[in-house]
């Protein structure tokens, strides 16, 4: 029996802190050297205690498992513009040296029944812990804003209702799905146009010094 | 002619700062009461000096008229999930005794040309500076996250291109806009059915232990 | 029968909040306009529930009268280099125009009998909640790097042992706490015969330029 | 030449905002499983560029040999109560896998010639860039909270007069270092003693409850 959760919680927090800082560091030397970040923003959070006991149910996850069996205790949510955004986010995280990427799950272009699209990345991360490291899982979603207003609502609806819908609509949250999806495809296609459109290059400084829309805080 | 941009922009950056904390403060007083929060989440930021600049040429505005001319030097936002939200939100903020609001457009039911929708509140708020209270100007936008999402990635291409759009494309991010709008409009009629069809509302305990999805940072 | 402590906080919490963003904000208005600010650090913090319901029994404060009778719900403290900054950052606060001063007491030069100083001020401080504006009663500490070494390690000691010190001991932190003012005495006199051996004082940009030993965070 | 030094310093700063969670997150788990840490607070800097400019003229370092010749330029600190919390902490930063030591400077026991006391750990810490992973040098500083009182009031005497003290000053300010020392050694004595005359520890859960004075943030 855990007993203490907040003591086996820590390395997960600790990691959730160290990773949000790593990621949105990410952003901000994008911001510095190319004037744009295909990062818009980064959260992160502790999977709450009573999710845990709930989807140890739910998955037949025994406590002495708990490690090695539920991997988004400790989980980073990284939101993109573009749907190309998240795959060039994706190359850099496979690059770094400071985590070991376990699992890959494309469902932006394998969506889940649900309608659900994000890109999941399972993978180990080590922590310093008082009595020395100690390696974690952790997962990281990677979303346009399209993708992670649609799984907000449908999350908090879901929530709320226990996912207890009636099919028709089951049926119409999956069509806005795909309507948010269309969206994204559309914006990319104008992007896509604008780029031919301008064949010149803007001045590469005017765009460094303005970020008058970031989100970071 | 100011020189020291730095110096001009202190009593903004600590509005900022302060109402960053005031605004996040109501998303974590509704989540403790009520488990469920009308704020997503909460972004910020002091407008840069280059579009400070542009904007007073743009505007015709001078620099002595800065302080009064110039309402979103210290700029505020507020993501929502559902249109709803955002009334809830704004009449919230009228409550406030510690902002004294000046103005209010409603830019979600009249949207402006290229497609935008945001509710903008305009106000005074007085800051403390080492030779007493200065009163300055500020704005919130309050918004839902597809409005947010059309609203990210248009200014980003606008801000690339400097504005400049073939009027079909206009026309496709126009379309665009309406399609979000379409998409918040569903989300909300979903929400309203599930909430018919479940009269017994779910244990409150449930609710409020549970915040996953959670964007607080 | 105060049930949710966690409810009952939440204005305090938000208060201290509020108050270390701008109290903080006075140090780096000194650090931008002076180069030098009197304000080394701010910190904050909300009584443990463990804490208040210590002292409630200690003091005899019965629930009902908590919001009024105690003062230090929400605490801030102000670190300061030398003494004559507590003075400076006092007569600031007594200039602010959105908290209202209700008392100050001045154990700087009136020190209590374990050989405690600080410049203690209750004030009150309004904040806004989601059914309207409450005030609230809160303390700001404020006191010099020497006086809090001598405060931090004093009270980690009364804490471990219950307050409960033979006599012998008693008196020798009563001595350190002299000498820890003793201290402070002497770096004051130290700066101000600099300042008289440097009459021509040094280039204002180069002080400004540098903030190497900051402990903003 | 260095022409841009905000990209020079990117890595420097990722550094220092990881390192700063990392060393927090030490006092955090000491406080959670032990209800007391021997680390008080933590602070963290990138050199500014006047300082780092300034440095290389002192110590006639080349922009060329920088990376390897400056070990401060990405700076942490951490404040302890007692000396031996100082000895601890450096035990468990040598333990640490995610940092590779290079250089230890004990100037606690061995204090510089004005009087400085600070135990000094260089090391070398791998940043995740965009083009790969950057090993940087930095420094870490430890030291009780009187050694900081000394040290930061020492420090703003020594900037602001360009260390243009006339002999007399010097070694009042030197012997202040001493009395500062003195003090530590005598808080030491007392909560030695005061440990003896209570065998009984205390009831562990009520030490645990408590961090009223803390200075997390």
């Amino acid at each position: 029996m855990i007993e203490d959760w907040d003591n086996f919680l820590i390395p997960y927090k600790q990691a959730v802190d160290e990773l949000k800082v790593k990621l949105r560091g990410i952003r901000a030397q994008f911001l510095k050297i190319d004037g744009r970040s295909p990062i818009e923003f980064v959260t992160g959070r502790v999977k709450p205690v009573d999710s845990i006991k709930e989807k140890m149910v739910r998955r037949h996850i025994s406590e002495d498992r708990l490690e090695e069996d539920m991997e988004d205790i400790a989980g980073l949510r990284i939101m993109c513009q573009f749907v190309e955004d998240i795959y060039q986010v994706v190359d850099l995280l496979r690059k770094r040296t400071d985590i070991n990427i376990l699992e890959e799950r494309d469902y932006v272009h394998n969506k889940k029944p649900s309608g659900y699209r994000s890109y999941h990345i399972i993978f180990e991360y080590p922590v310093q812990m008082l009595d020395g490291e100690k390696v974690i899982l952790a997962e990281i979603q990677v979303r346009t804003l399209a993708m992670n207003f649609w799984a907000t609502v449908e999350h908090s609806l879901n929530y709320k209702y226990q996912g207890e819908f009636p099919d028709d609509l089951k049926g119409r949250l999956e069509s806005s799905a795909e309507a948010a999806f269309k969206l994204d495809e559309e914006m990319s296609e104008i992007r896509d146009e604008l780029q031919e459109t301008n064949e010149a290059a803007p001045d590469n400084k005017l765009r460094k010094s303005s970020d008058e829309n970031s989100n970071l805080q």
